[in-house]
Formats: C-alpha cells, sequence, structure tokens
C-alpha cells in the first residue's frame, strides 16, 4: 500500500492547501485524501472540504456524501459512525428496533451516527433522539435509552442514574482530565462514568481503546471502498 | 417572474431528461429548477437530481444541499421541512428544547425535518426524535412529544391516546380515502384524527390546508433564494 503524508506548515494559506488538494484530486496514485482537522483560523474548513473530489473523500465529510448519508445511499460512511455501528453489530447489540440515544449533534459523530442508525437498512432501524445542550430533561430522555451513544465531550456527563439496566453503552468521548499522577500531566477519560454505569450496564466500550480504533479501522474500510470506486464506477 | 414548465411525455428516457436539464442549468434565465417526482420507471431519479446544478435545486433534494442541511449551513431547506418550521414559528412555537417526534423517515419530509430542527440553530434547537415502521412502541414515544409531526402516509395512524394534553400537532400526511359521497370518489385525509386528537391538542393543522400551501410558499423562497444566490455568490 502506498500512502503519503503532507506535513504542512501551520501558516499556510487557504490558496496552498486548496493547490495541494487539486493536485492530489487530480492523482490517480491516491484513492482517498484525509485532511487532518482542525484547521488553522486563517483556513475555512468548509471550503476545504467542499474543494475535495467526493470519491475521495474517505472521511466522509463532504457535503456530496453526507447528503447521499442522510438519503440512505451513502458511498462513504463517516468513520467514528462506521465504527460504532460495526461495534454494535460485530457484538450482538443489532439496533434494529431499539430506541438509540444518540447525545450530542457534533457534525463527525451524532448527526451522522443518529442520521446512519434511523435508515432503512440492514444493521440500522433504530428509533433515534439526538439531545444536546439544548435538551430539557435529559436524563428522562436517556433513561429510555436501550443503546446509549455518549458524544458529549464533557468528562463523566453520562452518570448511572441516567441509564436504565441492561443498558448498552457506547462512550465516544475522549477528554483530557488534568492528572499530576500521570507523566503527561494527564489521563484520557470519556463521557461515561464507566465504573458506576457498567455495574447497570449489558455492555460499554472503554476510553481509550473503545471507539477510537474503529475509526481508524473504518478510515481503512473507506479508503478501500474508495479504491474500488476509483476502478469500477459507482 | 419569467417562469416556464416543461410537459414532458411519460415515455421520455433518462437521456433526454438529462439533456434538458443540462440545458436548463447553463440557461442564465431560470435560477430554479423543479423536477416533478415522481419520475416514470425508466428514469432513475438520483440519476436526475445528481444532474441538477445544486445552486438550482429549489426542491434541496441534491445530495450536496441535503449535506449542507445536515451540517447546519444549508443553502436552501427543503420545502415541506422549511414550512413546517414556518407554521410553528409564525405560531409561537418555537421548537428550542422541544421535545419533536418526526413519524416517518422519508427523503423529503421526515429525515430533513428532523435534521432541520435538532440544528444549533434559532428556529431548531429541539430535542429530536424519529419514528418509522420499525418503532416498537410508537404510542409511549408519541406520548412524549411536545410537538408532533405526522408524515407516514397512512390515514388516522395518529390516535388520541397517542398524544398528551397540551401537544401541538403538524399533520402532513394527504392520503386519499375512497368516498363515494364526493364528486371525484375520495377526500383527503391526514395522518391524524383530527378531531379526536385536536380535543387533547392546543393546536393542530388540518388537512388539506395545512402544510401544503406553506410547502408551495417556501419553493417560491427557495427560488428567491437561488437567484441571489446566482448574483451574489454564496
Amino acid at each position: 500500500m502506498f500512502s503519503e503524508i503532507f506535513h504542512l506548515d501551520e501558516t499556510t494559506t487557504e490558496a496552498e492547501l486548496l493547490d495541494l488538494i487539486s493536485s492530489l484530486n487530480a492523482d490517480p496514485r491516491f484513492h482517498g485524501i484525509l485532511v487532518q482537522l482542525p484547521l488553522p483560523p486563517q483556513i475555512e474548513e468548509t471550503v476545504i472540504i467542499e474543494a475535495l473530489d467526493p470519491i475521495k473523500d474517505v472521511d466522509g465529510l463532504h457535503p456530496f456524501n453526507v447528503g447521499k448519508l442522510l438519503q440512505g445511499v451513502p458511498d462513504f460512511i463517516p468513520a467514528t459512525p462506521a465504527g460504532i455501528q460495526q461495534i454494535l453489530l460485530r457484538n450482538g447489540y443489532d439496533p434494529a428496533g431499539k430506541h438509540v440515544v444518540v447525545c450530542g449533534r457534533s457534525n463527525i459523530v451524532g448527526k451522522p451516527l443518529a442520521t446512519l442508525l434511523l435508515q432503512r437498512r440492514a444493521g440500522s432501524n433504530a428509533t433515534v433522539t439526538v439531545t444536546h445542550t439544548r435538551t430539557a430533561n435529559l436524563a428522562e430522555i436517556t433513561r429510555q435509552a436501550d443503546i446509549l451513544v455518549a458524544a458529549i465531550g464533557q468528562p463523566r456527563a453520562i452518570t448511572a442514574d441516567m441509564v436504565k439496566d441492561g443498558v448498552v453503552v457506547i462512550d465516544v468521548g475522549v477528554n483530557r482530565v488534568d492528572d499530576s499522577t500521570r507523566r503527561r500531566g494527564y489521563r484520557l477519560e470519556g463521557d461515561v462514568e464507566f465504573e458506576a454505569v457498567s455495574a447497570k450496564a449489558e455492555a460499554i466500550t472503554p476510553v481509550p481503546g473503545g471507539v477510537g480504533p474503529m475509526t481508524i479501522a473504518m478510515l481503512l474500510v473507506n479508503t478501500l471502498t474508495a479504491a474500488r470506486l476509483s476502478i469500477h464506477g459507482r
């Protein structure tokens, strides 16, 4: 497998990055292009994402690919949502007919995951609720979840009183919490109070080591899909 | 205002329709193009929609526009969801912080409406649940709705026992029900048992006359937006 990393200076201009993307779009050696986010302030993220050839957009973030996802005919499923779906399916928790509560509405996790799981497709077909900072009665809603996905970005936001017995919990949070006992000065924590919630849960993913590795695996799946699309077309 | 209707024969081929769209995309007299769906079986709907210049797609159905909607930066909001949002806002029912239950997951109503109302934007910010044919406990979920949107396509699917007192109901259903007392042999009915539900509801839209006229108005709004975009850019 051929792969190349382009380390750009943090003072790179939008025009320079657009030039690079344009050349990568046209270069048949590359089937997939991943722009590592976030970008520095002088570069508009949406301008860059929309400049990608959708057929090489292995992150699935180009609006064209996001739209195909919502319409139920995706070429690429964004990596984290795809990884979460695979964790569920490969552990025997088909979301079909289940009530999935997605806490968080980001463009890379909450919204595409909700979109993915409500589709009329094998591996989806869930009843989906999306909650966020403006949700009035969060605990009342999370307690209904058969499958609870925490993608909030706040350590220990989901506590044991917020889940029902037998819930399946996917913790997408990766929060740095100050910790002077660690050599690097912090530890990683999820969005879920792991010990207390795991006592009630049928299954729960840890942080780190849960969703993260699956995200990477799904990026490789998308790159393979991109190569197939470039050879065989849609 | 200049406008033109192209009545095509039902035997029109996909290639012929693509040719027409290509010429309309290039024709500066037209700011908006609306393809009346459904299309006859020899024409693939997605091929036609994806052939539209997204900047003229006043229906908001091109995947690029759908993706922008999910990402919270839409150029065009699909007409029926936009109309429903306006009905709510102009009658004093801001969905912010409310629990909106959307019954139905079609590409033209359920999915884009749920997408629209959960955004972090003025006029949205709702906690949103999407239900569908695979939902296990529909009545239990609909009874939680502060705002209930019925887009099921089944007459009288929502009955009075399925809603709570004070609910706001938007009925998107347009079902033809046989009725020999009508000159045309049928009457139009919504998805909601209107009389019984309206006794419990704070507000409810009728069928016909509720959502339908707003859909048409929003198409005109989108056409105006398209004209602005063509002149001033994004």
